[in-house]
């Protein structure tokens, strides 16, 4: 089945402890689609400048990512700058310029009206529920949002979470907007306002998903060469929405699975910048990753 | 098999957001060895002043654990107050009186010399490295340590480091031990100063084990009303350390096990004040607890 993308896009500047670059691909529509384009159909709806690569236009249609749904707007495309402390758990943001991506109104197109799959990357609430309003019942939406949104504009933030499935924040997120430290309450609570579905994200010590009273642990790939963590997050969404639209289904097994897939895409995605190491996976490395992952985590009952 | 536990024992006065308790039984020995008493024959060296409470004395010994190694000295008792800020992840020490533990010189009794598992608790290093001497080849020697004695005593840890098995030790202090941040770099790096098996507690993260090449990710159990986190590793320690003398063997399938245990235990001490909530518990209980953690690490490999 296919996934719709909606979300930002642009150029990053990124320093590490380990180098710079300047003005590569990033934004949560680029990151997420791409790891989705593993996957399954993407459809993905953002906006540009006219200075946008056209190389790398060519690049997301090689991955097979339509885009009818890409504007491309008179103007200079979204830049970020930022700079990574020497343990990257840490960022400094240098500059944000919006550009293009100011004025952003999501329009879909009306071919992608009818995808079940939909992923709301991390723009205004307003924006985000003015897209489920141009969907036709989508089967499942997840949603990504960050503290701006949630201290600026909690109203609308509380209208679109009520029409969600699945909400992929960082623990400090949950414990914000949940108003509650402990993190298994603050998921309990946030079910209430709507998602059935909670993915608590927490970086090197991987994430958390809860859901009707159970809980799901996926460790993160245990990475010696951190190099770029910029997009892991969305890389995660990529990964885990990008499974779910390719079995076409949201029972227990399959959001597991689609954890990890999550974590193993978002592991990649920091190995090195933007996202080179997500270009080109071969899908030998993909399962030989998830297999690691079941080393990790496997352990016996030990009475019969 | 036999456990020998040698580490401080003493009385905690303890603040929590959920109240205060004063004179409650604590400290490494106390602690992992209540844990560890569950699998194992427990032999304890400590050692408290005279008003050590006799009615606690008799509890340790209702858990079948064997003091001919406590000393009981002229003097009060080891006493640590410490508050805990709201979210339980930090803390602050009000005082601490070492009183009678000031010169603690751990003295192994004769019948406890050919005992096969230690775990030498969080002192000095060349007292850990004291007890070495005394006992007769033991098959597995675990080792806490902090950051106190790798800044302080670097020389006469780096020799205990040399004679034990495991190391278990917080992510901090693996991170200062071997002066590197990435800790999957900094779990190598110590276990070429000696130990085969690095365990690294992560508190509401879980707990990460690193042998031979291999990783194990054990979760943390997802409590909901952590109540007093005093004593947790050194809890995980005694699951650990007693399941391992149990099943007299440390193949890996054991050692995953163990950490499972060891998390278990540690999940069980943080739910009520001092050690409360595992004076006794239940094999149904510690039973249920394990299920559990099998149900949030569980996920099936896609293809077939």
């Amino acid at each position: 089945m296919s996934l719709l993308v909606v979300g930002s896009m642009g150029l990053d500047t990124i320093e590490t402890p380990f180098g710079r670059v300047e003005d590569v691909i990033g934004g949560t529509a680029i990151y997420c689609g791409v790891a989705a384009s593993y996957f399954a159909d993407v459809r993905l709806v953002g906006v540009v400048g006219e200075d946008f690569p056209q190389a790398e236009i060519a690049f997301l249609r090689s991955r097979n990512i339509d885009l009818e749904g890409l504007e491309i707007k008179a103007g200079e495309s979204f830049r970020w700058g930022g700079k990574y402390h020497l343990d990257l758990n840490s960022r400094d943001t240098l500059f944000t310029h919006l550009n293009v991506f100011e004025t952003f109104q999501p329009v879909i197109p009306e071919k992608y009206c009818d995808t079940p799959f939909v992923f709301l990357g991390n723009i205004g609430p307003d924006l985000q529920l003015d897209v489920l309003k141009q969907v036709r019942k989508p089967q499942f939406v997840a949603l990504d949002t960050m503290n701006y949104w949630i201290e600026r504009t909690p109203a609308a933030l509380s209208r679109v979470l009520e029409r969600i499935d699945v909400l992929l924040v960082n623990d400090s997120e949950a414990r914000m907007l949940a108003r509650e430290p402990n993190l298994v309450k603050a998921a309990k609570l946030i079910r209430k306002m709507g998602p059935r579905i909670i993915i608590i994200k927490k970086g090197e010590h991987g994430a958390v998903m809860v859901s009707d009273g159970t809980f799901f642990w996926a460790p993160a790939y245990p990475l010696e060469n951190a190099f770029d963590p910029t997009g892991a997050g969305d890389t995660f969404a990529g990964g885990f929405m990008g499974y779910l639209a390719k079995m076409g289904k949201v029972d227990d097994d399959t959001l597991r699975q689609a954890v990890v897939y999550g974590s193993i895409f978002a592991s990649f995605a920091v190995e090195k910048f933007s996202l080179d190491r997500i270009r080109d996976l071969h899908e030998e490395e993909i399962r030989q990753r998830f297999t690691e992952f079941q080393a990790m985590t496997r352990f016996i009952q030990p009475w019969v």
